[in-house]
């Protein structure tokens, strides 16, 4: 198995929400909701997404929770946080904070201010409209941020 | 805000388990499970988690469900599959097949054979021990796969 991933698919309730979460709030590019012409007559799933291409060849999709239990064959029931969580490494405690205070202030929901951690990290948490959890960080060993 | 991703936390029951998933199963490289000396008085979060280094320099993380709901701040509840869904592509139609195989004599549970779906991908499905979903995918037109 190669050792990567190519894709992350986000269940949401609302694509259109979702969407103005990540595009309009956060600022990641998207082409915006594709795919509403298809139909998966053998699962019953629809094809709209939305698809964000992130720095590094990554994708980052959201796609209706409902959508997705149908395509991948699994129960469709209530939406629950923390399954997973996705991290963003940035190179300032301040970038930490400020983004923190960015994805609150367009519609994620701190969970707990940014602050150290003894495992040598500083960070937070925010979770998106859907409750999905996403983790910025500033480690200042391990230098997980190219930039 | 950067458009990346740099770490992906899987929610796990048991650790050992997940590891030997992922380590022993799939072959994922891992120096396996570290932080077990690192406790968080603020949260009560453990620190013991196992990492794998993919291509691309994405991490992928296994913790504890428990933990994560503590360090995060959020309820620790029952596990439920179908939040989101890894999607990691492959070359050919055979190394989807081939690759869905592997998973199920592993320990994973495989949801749906691989078939073609209407958006132009032959894929397939399969969970992890704690129900995380992953989609095996052979996109000829996306050219998804760098290898």
């Amino acid at each position: 198995m190669e050792c990567r991933i190519h894709v992350i698919t986000l269940a949401v309730d609302d694509l259109d929400r979702a969407l103005a979460f990540y595009r309009d709030g956060l600022g990641l590019a998207s082409t915006g909701v594709v795919g509403s012409e298809l139909h998966d007559d053998h699962s019953g799933a629809d094809g709209a997404i939305a698809m964000f291409h992130l720095d590094g060849g990554l994708i980052l999709t959201v796609y209706p929770r409902s959508e997705l239990a149908k395509d991948a064959g699994i129960a469709f029931t209530p939406p629950k946080s923390g399954e997973f969580s996705l991290g963003h490494a940035v190179a300032s405690r301040e970038q930490v904070d400020n983004l923190i205070d960015r994805a609150s202030s367009t519609g994620g929901r701190v969970l707990d201010k940014p602050r150290d951690r003894p495992w040598g990290i500083y960070s937070g948490y925010f979770q998106d409209p859907d409750g999905h959890l996403w983790e910025i960080v500033h480690n200042p060993a391990l230098e997980l941020n190219p930039t």
